[in-house]
């Protein structure tokens, strides 16, 4: 096992990898820049070491990050999600280093991060994909030729792009021609790549993904699904494991699937594969290189522990399960809270945090790197935590959700829990009837009223008192 | 279902059980006395009622108890555990009064809180007891020729005692001497009877505990076991389930034990059957007629919330399984993290609490009534926090437990977290090789060295610059 690890990360996946660091008996290195000096990340690892003054440049350095690992006498990187986690480059250069990347090879890296190559790659593995243009569009010519054989509506994506990012739907030829030099450009200073390609659009489908595990050894595993419908603006904001809308037929199918995607591309480490799924049509989608924000609900029904799998891994074990070890128990929901206000657009509500108090009980799990007194900065994502509910039923983990959402507290920004604590109570979410349509059809779970808990109330009323009584 | 519980607790405990009542819709009314005006459980509960000033009369008085709950519109009442959870007299009460009491009859309660009918109970049902008397004692001399014909050595018990108070270990007939008026005054005073009576002592047997559940319609089933031999003075420090060390063989046949002795006495709710074990030796020892501190794990280890089901038990439901619906995985673990000074034998360190920060991530569940700024009263017992950690296995569970003892930020009071990480490093116990004798016998485990945090120590560190430079 590795003796030291750079966390090329911050906020809770940093903490998360600490703690997994921690029960392995490795050493945790992190890095942080001028913003991040008194972050929880920080002051929980081993060792820590500022990368630089600007927000955001240390966390993106690849070259800076394995010479600090080399500095450091560390063995192995882990990427996390987001920053250099999908970035070939920055793996390249771990393999180059000799240092152990957490995560597939660059090659791999790279051939699933080129949404064409992928796209041709699953063909070929007899994994469907979507109806859409074979490579990427030499022009908006070609697209509007492409979109009239494939019909409208089509998506336009950025052929490098991830995360909800550089993707456009488009009904008409009209609104294609609109979005042509938009994502173009988006691509092009999001993800240094001008190229773009055409999908059909599948409209209001489910977001289902398999969490795959590979070692080194040629074994290929996977740990069921998560529906991952609840979206805004194909951001993720409520995930669901296993899902309640596949039929065990389709759950057979898809975790069949992810694995010959796996399989077909050498896949190495932990890693997640897409798919759009409608009625009885599934489609590959895409394959996330690297952890997930919500592999924690997987864990929850599995019992298997990811990041302590993926550094086992990488470091050369074999894994710790055959598909026939795998089993499921309950469901699990993770609710991302994030510090924006619904009412207001989900605008960012950065500011102080005056206080946390974490939920507790049976079947709650918390990941956080927020405290009383944190102050969030306003140079990253605007996630504060992931709260993970698990129950043997689903009524039960939707009754607990709720339960644990008023548990929690969380003052000083406004999040997003008061709307998951509306979605949980919508009939047709309790229902299990859900898609990627639900978010946009329910705007009036917005209308809420902002609850109080007992303590605010109180002082609200003392401070009503007061200024009555001219105090 | 009801409507509105009276919970007849404080502190995690009654924190629990209003988690249990927000899942389920019921509505909680909290009790206090004055000490715990600031009290989570009373912030947290739908309702608070004051009972009183003195700061434990208030959770002793059944009949004040019953009529708040008549006053308040309660139609049930869970009375935790300790204070009024085993006193029949509060069960009937409750009967009369035509509210439910979530436990067993008054009837059972008094059966088997009197330790020499639970015995011959026991006996009749086929279920093995410890050699012993037939029944009280009725004087010393009585006892001396009880004690030479069992064996030395012997216990003296307090035939209506528990949690571990009213009982004496006796080697030799001059100690049984000394012991007598001891134990009858301490009876007398404790329980308010002077019975006492005498059992071979199994000199450092495991302490296996079976969890029960039956409900109003004749089904009765157990959830597995849990190993609470780590214990100090007869108070349990840290709870596993299942026990590492039954054979599956052992394993079936105390769950087949603790179902035929429920069933023997018409047991109804959760309950719990406390067995001694001794290589081949299995024998019973007490039945505790209400919920145990430690259900926690067996929540962990089973999916299966135990709070709800005696809520849902209590209301005339029918058990939510049956006994093939029942399996475990994995290890759990629970620390019992008290306020105390284990280098200076355990003395409370009652005090406020000036930090607390909840340990997070995989596997780990805490149940606590602190936060920070929260003052421990000294009129109740020393519990700070429960914590639990889950893992696929022993081992993992092992790594996980002494992660999150440091995960976890408790300052301003001593704890026995520190304590427990020794505990979890010794050898023998992670081979799984531990009986009641383990805690006495590694008295080397307190010469641990207190650890600080990284931020308490910047901080130490800080203040010894500024002493030296005179600031």
């Amino acid at each position: 096992m590795f003796q030291k690890l750079l966390i090329a990360n911050r906020g809770e996946i940093a903490v998360r990898i600490e703690r997994a660091c921690a029960e392995l008996g490795i050493r945790s290195v992190a890095i942080y820049t001028e913003p991040d000096r008194f972050a929880l990340h920080v002051k929980r690892a081993d060792e820590a070491y500022q990368v630089g003054d600007d927000p955001l440049e240390g966390y993106l350095d690849p070259r800076r990050l394995v010479d600090l690992a080399r500095e450091t006498g560390c063995d192995a990187i882990h990427p996390g999600y987001g920053f250099l986690s999908e970035n070939a480059d920055f793996a390249h250069i771990c393999e180059q280093a000799g240092i152990a990347f957490v995560g597939p090879s660059a090659e791999v890296i790279a051939r699933m991060g080129d949404k064409t190559a992928a796209r041709s790659a699953m063909r070929d593995a007899g994994v469907p994909v979507t109806p859409g243009s074979e490579g990427n569009l030499a022009d908006c010519a070609a697209a509007l030729e492409e979109a009239g054989r494939i019909g409208y509506p089509v998506m336009l994506k950025a052929t490098s792009g991830g995360g909800g990012r550089g993707i456009r739907r488009c009904d008409s030829p009209d609104q294609l021609e609109q979005a042509w030099e938009r994502v173009v450009s988006e691509a092009t200073k999001a993800f240094g790549s001008a190229d773009v390609f055409l999908e059909k659009c599948v409209v209001d489908p489910h977001h289902i993904e398999v969490q795959i595990l590979a070692d080194k050894h040629g074994s290929v595993i996977h740990l069921f699904e998560r529906d991952c419908s609840i979206q805004r603006r194909n951001q993720k904001l409520i995930e669901i494991a296993p899902s309640p809308q596949l039929t065990p037929e389709q759950r057979a199918y898809v975790g069949e699937l992810g694995v010959r995607a796996a399989k077909a591309v050498g896949y190495e480490n932990a890693g997640t594969v897409e798919f759009l799924v409608k009625g009885n049509e599934i489609y590959f989608m895409e394959m996330n290189t690297r952890v997930q924000v919500e592999h924690t609900i997987t864990e929850a029904i599995t019992g298997v522990d990811i990041v302590r799998e993926q550094l086992r891994i990488a470091s050369g074990h074999k894994l710790s399960f055959r598909q026939e070890d795998i089993h499921y128990h309950g469901f699990a929901i993770q609710f991302r809270i994030n510090a924006e206000d619904p009412k207001n657009d989900f605008l960012p509500s950065f500011g102080r945090i005056t206080r946390y108090y974490a939920p507790g009980g049976p079947g709650v799990r918390t990941d956080t790197a927020i405290y009383t007194g944190y102050q969030i900065p306003p140079y990253f994502d605007s996630l504060c935590l992931k709260l993970v509910v698990w129950g043997l039923s689903w009524e039960e983990t939707l009754d607990r959700g709720i339960r644990a959402l008023n548990d929690m507290r969380l003052q000083g920004v406004k999040t997003t829990a008061p709307y998951y604590e509306e979605i949980l109570r919508h009939a047709d979410f309790r229902r299990g009837h859900f898609d990627t349509g639900f978010v946009p059809a329910h705007p009036e779970l917005l209308q809420y009223s902002v609850k109080r808990n007992p303590e605010e109330a109180a002082l609200v009323i003392a401070a009503a008192i007061a200024a009555h009584a001219g105090l």
